[in-house]
Order: C-alpha cells, then structure tokens, then sequence
C-alpha cells in the first residue's frame, strides 16, 4: 500500500519533469497536511498553499474564477478543499500537488457551503438560482438539486448552510423567512424538514462548536431565531429580542459573519450589528450577559481554540485594526494595526498563532497570540480568507 | 516548492524499487493525512496505520520495543507520530512512509509523553530514571534533562504530563506529592515552577481541553489536586473530597486512565475508583452533581466530540462490555460488546464513527455512534491504544 501510494506519486512527480534522482540519495521523508492551508487571493482568483509550521507560501492554484466571496471547507484527509465561488463554481482543488482535480459551474451566483461529517458529500449555497445543490465529494457529481421554493414558482436565496450530524445539512431561506434541514442518508429522495416563520429575512446563521444550537441573524427585524437540535422535537425559539438592532437602526458599514461568533466555555461573543459593541450571551439561557466597547462595527469576532482570548475586526472605516478581549476581565487587552482592510482571521489549531490577511496591503500577517508579536509576513495579492486544514476536523466549517 | 517535494518523493519512491511508470499515466492525486492514524499492537511491539475513510489497515510499523503502555502524541503536520515505549524507547515514525525516523533510548522505564504547543519539543515523562526529558522534535537530540529530585538525591516517578501553552509542561510526582511546570520558552536553562504539598501520590492527571485547569487524582488519599492556570497566581486545590474512594476502600482491578476523563460542555464525567459508577461534575465550581451507574469499574470515559454522548470502558472482569451515556439524560442507552479484552476508544475527529480495541480478539471494530452498528472489523494482534492524527490540533494529549 505504501509502494502503491509512493509509485503513484512517482508518476505524478515524473510529469512533472524532475530529474531523475540518483537512487544512493535518501530523501527528505514525505510530511502531512496537517499544518497547510490555503490563502484566498479575492481579486486574481487564485489560492495561495501555505505551511503553518514552516509560516511559508508553498505554491499558488490559479483560474479558481470569482473569489470575491470565496469560502473553502475540507474532505476528511486535509489535503482536498473544496472553493466556493461567488460565481457559482465549485472547485476540488489538492493542496499536495497544487492541481485543480475537478470543477463545476454548479449556479450564478454562490454564496458558500459546506461538506457532510462523513466527507462524502459537498453542498453549495447558492443565490441564484436559489437552493442547494449537493456533490459527490470525490467526482463532484451532482447528488441532488433542493431548490429552495417557499411560494409556488418563487426560490429563495440560501444563506447560513451547516452540516450537521448524518448526511445532513441545515440552511436558511433569506426571503422566506424560514430554515430547513436537508436529509441525504436514505437511498431515496432528500427527506426536508421545513422551519416556517422564523424572523424576517434570516441573513446568515451558525451552528456552535457542539452542533447543538443553530442560530440565524435577522435583517428585517431585532432578535434572532434559534433551534435547540438535540431536542426531542426541534423548534425555533426567538432570542435577544431588542438586542440593539431595532432600538436606533444605525447605518450598517458591512455584515457581521455569523459564522465567526465565538464560542468561549459557556459564553458566546457575538458582534452588534451597526454598533461599536460585542454582546456576550450565556449559551445556557441565551440571555446577553454583558457588552464590550470596541474600536468599530465588529465582522469578525473569533475565539482562539482555547477560549482564553477573542479576537475582533472591523468593518470600514475602522478596518484596518484588530482588537483581542481577554475572556476573564472582558477587557480589550490589545489593540493591533497589521495593515490595511483586514478581512478575516484564521487561528492555527492549538492557537499559538493567527493569521490575518490585509487585502489592501497585499499581505498576510502570522502573529503569537501571547506576545502580539509579528512572527512573519508574507505577500499575497489582495487576500481575503484564509482556511486552515484543521478545519477538516470541525463540524458548522 | 511544490516541485521540489515531489522530486523528493521521487527519490523516495525510486529506492523502493518502483517499476517505472510511462509519462501519460495520470497518477491518483496524493491525499493528505489528516484521516490517518496508528494502533498499538503491544505484545509484538508494532503500530499499524490505518485511514480512518476507508477503514482500512495501510500497513505495519515494526521494531518498536516494549509498547505494553505505549502512548503516541502527533507533530503539527500530523504524518509524524513520537511513540513513547514502556521500555524508555522514543521513536518519531512517520505514517506516509511507514518508516521510523529517528528513535532513542531514552530512559529505562517511561509511561508517555507530550509535544509542545509549536510542535518543537517532545518531552517523556519517567519512571526510571524518575524526570522528564526533552528533545527536539525534528532530530530527537536531548534538549534538557530535568530530574524530579524533590529531595537530595531522591527522584520521584513523574506521571499526567501534559503540554501547557507556550513551550512549557506539566506533570505529577507521585513520590513526592508535587506537581511541577517546566517552562522551556527561554534560552537558558528550563524555568521550573513546583507546587508542593497537592496530596498524596498523584498516579496521573488530565488538563481540561481548553487547558485552564489541570488536575491529578490522588492514590493515597481521598479527592483529587486541582489548578487553576488561568489564575493570576495559580494554586493547588483540593476537590471532590470524599467522593468515594476513602469511604469504603474497594479493590481496585485497573487504574482509571484520567487523561480520558470527558468534559462535556460544562460537565465533566469521571471514573469513580473501585465503584461501579461515572461522576458528573460541574466544571464551574468543581462540585459533584450526579452519578450514574455503570457495568463495571470504569477505566476510560471519553465524550463523543460533541459531547452529546460518554463511552465507557471497564476494568476485569467486565472489560469486554462497553456503554454508552446519553448526557442529556445521564442514561446508558447501550452497552455494547465488541470483543473480549476492550483496551481502547477513538472517536474519528468528527465523531461519526468509534475505533474499539479489543486485545484478547485481536480486533478492532469501528462501529458507528448514530445507529451503534458495526461497520468494519480490522485483524490486529493484541492491540490497545488507537491514535488519530487528529490529536495534532489538541491540547493536553
């Protein structure tokens, strides 16, 4: 098996026109996935492979399309990603060999997605036409088209999409106003369980760490709708009525991502929409238990794997700082200016680091989460996201 | 850069005695490791890797030693595993090439190890010589040798290492009844940290997943050492006095592992030594708030990944069952029994599926957590330990 393995990357090296090694030569022995990633560059299309541990660019992947909007999720052995396009394509890329090993035009207009716990499936969240389309993980074969038709000949579009446990996948309609669960374990037909009248245009949602709540922002109303999934008989319950939203609708600069609330021991951080505030809820009850003032209108509020730490960017025009709250005091303990329009942060798996892209300065920042020092800074062209193999390993990603 | 590893799994390859392959072959993509792992096969002194997608057995790694308490901690790129023999032996193999890279004989009795929060340290904790020692993870040269001499000339055993963020461990003395942390962040000697007076005979300790507290149970007396690290100063205290073991001594057939102990969202669920009972703990304030009965004196109990179910393992003679807790309801909803001799638990990263060893059967069954139905059984000889690469991304393992 490993023969097989080492001879088949062989072939592949020797496409590659290496030269022919002389056979006394014992080579540096093959490392893992485990501490790659990938860099999305939004304007080029492109991804940039990068190792954790050697903090290097390793190589790019080129003609992934419109990756304004991009996200990336998983298969199970960490080299394999999956890119979502904006445009709507779906590309399964390998982060080993910096290939492109299959790609489909799945819609118009893709907003992201996400892969089954088991890794076999890939679902697209898509805009238009709105509903989700899910993949074989290997061939990108469509396994079923779910469009999202609330009203006779009228879709949604598809926002907030998470696998959950089984074949299963959970996402919300934007203009219905509703939430359904999309079952692919049977042989048949996807069996759908459909959430009516949950709020007024749920815009994005997320699934904690644990995969037990699933919570949708609303845009069109103060609050959010919440499903405890391990219920016996799952239902949507409204949370944080009048959380700040509604109170005095203030002008909102750009979306929070809810998919990068932080979940810190028994406290969620969650950013208030159009407000210079991170609201802290008690996940127990789901009450907010406290605010903390922050240096503009949170996008991304992230814990640091260990919880200990929760990290905050911005939306413009205070969007080229970072700000790290410790989770004991609730205080902001730092304030970190790593360059111009930072767009998103990603925390290495045991969190003694993070990587913070700055689109406007064409550069990505690798800074220690104990000392705030720049340990490196690498140069990519306008990078957006930055997803990290370890994602593999974690469910609502 | 992407070329240059792959010629240098060509030169790999090509030592193997790979047939030629002809240039208009197509290889299969290589895949990464993020779904590879290793059994102990403790009486011959091997590993077998396996894939965790395909449920199979890849091949063996041999001539590892005595591997009868073997454990295995995994380097940030999750192909390199550092396995830690009964007979003071430290091999760092490597699960691509099945091959061992390096390896040291290190002490003349050990009971496991830990890696460093970067990856840059891998440190053994002995029993023979009683201290822990530290190499460098890339050549396994010895780094710091630290004697646990609690007194002029008396070394204690050290057990419950673990990794704390930062280059820095934590361990137990069990002769000595102290808990020590080595800091090797600096560039001089390690800065030693000791905790004195914890109680009597610590026989091994597990670290809370987010790292904040460590805790040792306590052979000679009643209760367990507590620390909290997050305190602006940390001290030891005691917890669960009286919880069972000094009530109404019972024989005691196997040691609970601690290091499995599980916390699942706040709650913690412990082996109660000598009874046939689970504790439930409310990781808040450290208090016991339930017990649940059980088939057996419990030796593992670990929660799913989610936390929505606890497995549990037993000590002779009941060590061929194995249950299932519901938390939700702190019910055993199945006991299930896959084999005589059950040494071992692993829950695939996202908890699909459980990794069963079952030594006396010579198996090991992967059975799935939804329907409890067993998907595959693997033929391996004696085994115990099962260890994912997943372990890469975890603190405190």
């Amino acid at each position: 098996m490993k023969q097989a393995l080492l001879c088949a990357l062989l072939a592949t090296a020797a496409l590659l026109g290496c030269a022919t090694p002389t056979p006394t030569v014992v080579a540096t022995p093959p490392t893992g996935s485990g501490d790659l990633g990938v860099v999305v560059e939004r304007a080029q299309g492109s991804l940039q492979v990068i190792n954790t541990t050697s903090r290097q660019i390793l190589g790019g992947i080129a003609g992934l399309g419109d990756l304004s909007h991009a996200s990336v999720v998983y298969g199970r052995d960490g080299a394999t990603a999956y890119v979502f396009g904006r445009d709507g394509a779906l590309s399964k890329v390998n982060l080993l060999t910096h290939k492109t090993d299959a790609r489909v035009q799945q819609s118009g207009n893709s907003i992201g997605g996400a892969i089954s716990q088991d890794g076999s499936l890939v679902a697209a969240q898509n805009y238009q036409p709105g509903g989700i389309k899910v993949f074989d993980a290997k061939t990108l074969a469509l396994v079923a088209d779910i469009p999202a038709e609330y009203a006779p000949g009228k879709l949604s579009r598809v926002v907030g999409l998470a696998d959950l446990p089984g074949k299963r996948f959970i996402y919300s309609l934007f203009d219905a106003g509703e939430i359904w669960i999309a079952d692919l374990s049977g042989p048949g037909l996807p069996k759908i369980t459909k959430f009516k009248d949950v709020g007024r245009q749920p815009y994005d949602a997320l699934l904690t760490p644990n995969g037990r709540h699933y919570i949708a922002g609303l845009f069109g109303e103060d609050g959010l709708a919440m499903i405890d999934l391990w219920a016996p008989e799952p239902k949507v319950t409204r949370i944080l009525g009048g959380y700040g939203r509604g109170q005095e609708p203030l002008p909102v600069f750009k979306m929070p991502h809810l998919r990068g609330w932080a979940v810190a021991g028994r406290l969620a951080y969650l950013p208030a929409i159009g407000r210079h505030e991170v609201l802290v809820v008690d996940t127990e009850n789901w009450a907010e238990v406290g605010r903390i003032k922050v240096a503009g209108q949170p996008v991304f509020v992230i814990a640091r794997p260990d919880g200990r730490q929760v990290w905050v960017n911005f939306a413009v025009p205070d969007y080229n700082r970072v700000q790290v709250i410790d989770t004991q005091t609730r205080q902001v303990i730092k304030t970190l200016e790593p360059g111009k329009a930072v767009l998103h942060m990603e925390f290495t798996p045991r969190g003694e680091a993070v990587w913070i892209s700055s689109r406007d300065d064409n550069r990505v920042s690798v800074i220690a989460t104990d000392s705030f020092e720049t340990q490196t800074v690498l140069s990519a062209d306008a990078p957006s996201g930055i997803f990290f193999s370890s994602r593999a390993n974690r469910m609502g990603f």
